[in-house]
């Protein structure tokens, strides 16, 4: 199993069983997700504000406004955090205490690195766009130089990160088995409705086949994206 | 409009047109979900991590292991940050510059008090149940008094929060709308599935009827559950 080595920092405490330092377990909770929520700190003050994101290999990327204060604060090696979290389910246990849910969650740690360099920063939203949906970045305009400039992108290596998972029923105090109160799992998932064509497109523009086919993938998602 | 007041450190400034100070704004995109993002510092480095959290009025209540390192680290009047976001739908603009996402998301700022008094805890867990599923607390079996003990509690107040809305069609520069194209939003929701009995309970007990309702509420949810 090819693992990232766990620090200090990214060792797991509480419920060590859940967690995971799996190369293949943190790339695929990266992958099934849209945004995540970058922590920084500005005077003092911690932040956790939400973002799209995209990976390459063993590499976070994530972007914004070259005017951003949070993204701003990245430079000159500040910490940074960035978390991935899907929820999956409620679990409603016999007891209070044993209520829990089912999620996948990566936490990454370290510091971001700028890309400034044009064709760097146009490949970085190539991976940031097809992250977001496979096919796009071929069939949208793409950016301009001075779009470019507006945008801001930054590099978060994946290297000191930890993979928490739960999965399955309640896990009750074995006495309780006996109450009479139900437990079980509800399931929850992201799920896409029908696209929304923009009311200023022309008539004779179809709906992309990759369009199509996310939204059927995610509409069918009964399940978790990944096991 | 009931507003809480900006401070320098909510007061939007990339894209202030989707903020909002407004109480029944941020309370509505709080009691629409079901897990936030904790931001804090330990040794200087910054945190987001997920967890289940409840609103009593103008409090955010968030719970834990007593032994739990990110809860004690709250301790102290250390600054904390609570962030809740709704992911509603991915913007596909004519542009690869001009995508986005609809979302509904809020930023509290803050210190945590911890509660310690076990009825003033128990009233607070019975908030955090009844915010995951309305109707739980009186079903399921309450704490005893050294599961409230192995339970840290803590409120944030919301008094310095502001939240983040984007919805509608993409925008796209004038000249892009002559583009062949698709534009448009992918819509996406949390949606619930069947729920799933715990393979040990008795045959006689039924689904109450509040999971049923929690689980049709979330099934169909084809639009965000919040305005």
């Amino acid at each position: 199993m090819d693992e990232v080595a766990p620090t200090p920092r990214t060792r797991l405490r509480r419920l060590p069983g859940r967690g995971s330092y799996d190369r293949s377990t943190i790339h695929a909770i990266l992958d099934a997700g849209s945004i995540c929520h970058v922590a920084f700190a500005l005077e003092g003050q911690p932040y956790a504000l939400p973002t799209s994101y995209g990976r390459r290999n063993d590499t976070l990327l994530i972007h914004g406004s070259s005017a951003s204060r949070a993204l701003r604060s990245l430079r000159g090696n500040a910490p940074v955090c960035v978390t991935v979290t899907h929820l999956d389910g409620l679990v409603l246990a016999r007891s209070v205490f044993r209520h829990s849910m089912n999620y996948r969650s990566v936490v990454i740690l370290g510091t971001a690195a700028e890309i400034v360099d044009a064709d760097e920063k146009r490949e970085a939203l190539r991976h940031l766009t097809e992250h977001l949906i496979p096919g796009r970045w071929t069939d949208a305009r793409q950016p301009t130089e001075s779009e470019l400039r507006a945008t801001a992108v930054f590099a978060i290596p994946v290297n000191e990160a930890s993979a928490k998972v739960r999965t399955g029923p309640p896990s009750d105090d074995e006495d309780d088995y006996a109450l009479h109160v139900w437990a079980g799992v509800i399931p929850l998932h992201l799920a896409a409705g029908d696209p929304a064509p923009d009311s200023r497109l022309p008539a004779d523009v179809r709906l992309p086949t990759y369009v199509a086919a996310y939204a059927d993938r995610m509409a069918g998602a009964a399940e978790p994206r990944t096991a």
